[in-house]
């Protein structure tokens, strides 16, 4: 299984004289950073079915904060991963949704989230 | 695409009345939350290959500090899904691995790094 994340052209490959495999400057490390913060893999996952109001995630998202929220979900529309939708009503209606991106991402979450669902209990047993 | 992860029996599905599909109390949020601490899933993609020394560890992954890898590596050893092996050697030497879980759930993280590595330049470069 080679897990390597060393991005062609970019980073220099790793040699017995420098073993460093996770370079702390690599653009994927602050992706990895945005996909897996606190709430990031919660939010692509609620956004998994379709658009979602802002309301509705907050809800969706136990103990998330206003504050966490709309920090998370502009980190990932920046990122090109979430699309952000004002509809001119009053009071405006402001949907989330995942861009093509963000569904390929998604879809990659799916299977991590399975093994999670699948062994949490027995995990949290252990402690 | 399903991606709820209520846990069968220990969580009640929601409803339109209660809209909560990731609650906090969850077993499977304190999970995920180990899995994708800032330097979890570095650790467990190090790890992917076979055993690797303590020291080995801090220099592969740029930037974590001794007490964030001590405090990764413990949370990981205690869910049952890394092994912390002591040689009575001089210095004593550490070893940690994979367990059988912990490289089930590895397997799980490739195809999300791969689409990390795909994408991570494009994203970083939209900031």
């Amino acid at each position: 299984m080679d897990v390597g994340i060393a991005v062609p052209g970019s980073v220099p490959a790793p040699t017995s004289d420098d073993p460093v495999r996770f370079p702390a400057a690599c653009p994927t490390r602050v992706v990895l950073s945005h996909v897996t913060s606190r709430w990031g893999v919660l939010v692509l996952l609620a956004l998994g079915d379709g658009p979602v109001r802002w309301g509705e995630l907050r809800r969706t998202i136990e103990g998330i904060s206003e504050k966490m929220l709309a920090s998370t979900l502009r980190t990932l529309e920046h990122d090109g991963i979430v699309h952000r939708e004002v509809f001119p009503s009053v009071p405006p209606r402001v949907d989330y949704s995942l861009t093509e991106s963000g569904r390929e991402l998604a879809a990659r979450l799916v299977p991590l989230m399975d093994w999670i669902v699948e062994n949490a209990d027995a995990i949290v047993d252990r402690h």
